[in-house]
């Protein structure tokens, strides 16, 4: 929707033929199909949008259709193994990693928004295809979206995310499952505080799995930092630790109040 | 702000030097003043909004200095405490638990709202106080600040807002301290999600450092289940286990997806 006014011809592909009904139905596609070879026959850019373990494997099976430069580029959440992937693509064809760090807890082409990646950050990640105006070319294509092309290592990209939000995610959903044998009248207690918190554990199921699964090694260190963290805190309200408690919250409390969004959204 | 339009005399007591001042900047204030015996002398309602240790405290200093069938209630967010000590209030004072479900992360009467409390639930608690028409005067207190008051069972609502309050602001406070050694071109990644599930982290302090003080017991039940869930969390992840996963994630987003705020906010 974003590309729409910056391409000569947008196509989309999905095996789901709901999705395709709804895709045609927005009237922003040339050609919508199920078929991977007619979908990217001859493009310029190829932009993987799937669960991140999808994306791994239509990397294999669209290098061999691609003519020599096009471009390739991913959306998922994780790189370490997306840019390694990358690095297996047929000589004449570039690819760029790439991760826009906005999102929906709502998937599918009815939640989709033009707006959505204005002024967020957009991870480009270097990779053994990333040859001649590869990456130029990948950050004009965020910039037409009006988000912000940043340059990053996969791992450090990896790790980073795993802690801001992946591990939002868990706690999020840690927090759901939490009250799920509460009384209603005890819910109905629940007002922004609990809405905020867990307002991540509605994400896609499909895609956060993938995201927790071929992030794991950094997921699970996140946990474990997590872990380490909410047991400080239980062990000063145990020891009913007043002056420790009120110096540890402080410190957070300042990180907090000290970050903002980076961009206007 | 909210109970202006409905009160012939309002009077404001503060320790607080900066905001007493800016208490009467407002203009809202028939009379601001640091002496608690001039603030509710001859008062029909006393509102105790102090962290819940000082109302505890408030409690017995303002007893013996109301006039008799003068209504104390209070905004504290654990209630058997409070309820308690209610209970220790000279005979003819009537007293009522109160705790309005709607917040904000930043304290002080700059950051006032007049419609903060409307269409939220606002728990009140039966006490040994609550005498004649306490808990009518009560309700149309609650109701002239467009609330809806909820009775509840003190017991009941301390284990609530444990689980739907208290733990969403420490799960918030955990995942700060998670990213706090992350290097800033990291931190640049954090997106909506990382907000949202931080932002109680941002909460007033002393407020937050009494109420898991004064709700211990319940609050380490939710810590624990929590850590339950995480760890479960964790070790799906761990084993790899694609189906056990997206299982556990389906059941948890359907509880999020179906769950609604109560009243317009």
């Amino acid at each position: 929707m974003a590309l729409r006014p910056h391409v000569a011809q947008l196509r989309g592909v999905d095996i789901g033929e709901d999705a395709r009904r709804a895709a045609d139905d927005t009237g922003l596609f040339d050609l919508v199909t199920d078929s991977v070879a007619q979908g990217v026959a001859n493009a310029d850019v190829v932009v993987l949008a799937a669960p991140v373990r999808t994306n791994l494997r239509l990397l294999t099976e669209v290098g061999p259709l691609l003519r020599p430069g096009a471009l390739v580029i991913d959306l998922s959440s994780t790189k370490r193994s997306i840019v390694a992937a990358m690095a297996e693509l047929p000589e004449p064809v570039l690819a760029v990693g790439g991760h826009p760090m906005c999102g929906k807890e709502r998937a599918g082409i009815g939640s989709a928004d033009p707006t959505l990646f204005r002024g967020r950050p957009f991870v480009l990640c270097r990779t053994a295809r990333t040859q001649g105006d590869a990456l130029d070319r990948a950050r004009a294509l965020v910039r037409a979206l009006g988000a912000l092309p940043v340059d990053m290592d996969p791992d450090l990209h990896d790790e980073a995310v795993a802690r801001v939000s992946h591990l939002p995610y868990l706690l999020a959903a840690t927090q759901v499952a939490s009250v799920s044998e509460l009384p209603p009248e005890a819910m109905a207690l629940a007002a922004s505080g609990y809405r905020d918190v867990s307002r991540l554990a509605a994400s896609d199921v499909d895609m956060m799995t993938d995201v927790l699964l071929t992030n794991s090694t950094y997921v699970q260190e996140a946990i474990a930092r997590a872990r380490e963290q909410l047991d400080g805190l239980a062990d000063l309200i145990d020891r009913q630790d007043v002056d420790g408690l009120k110096t540890l919250c402080s410190r957070i409390q300042a990180n907090r109040s000290g970050w903002k969004i980076r961009g206007p959204r």
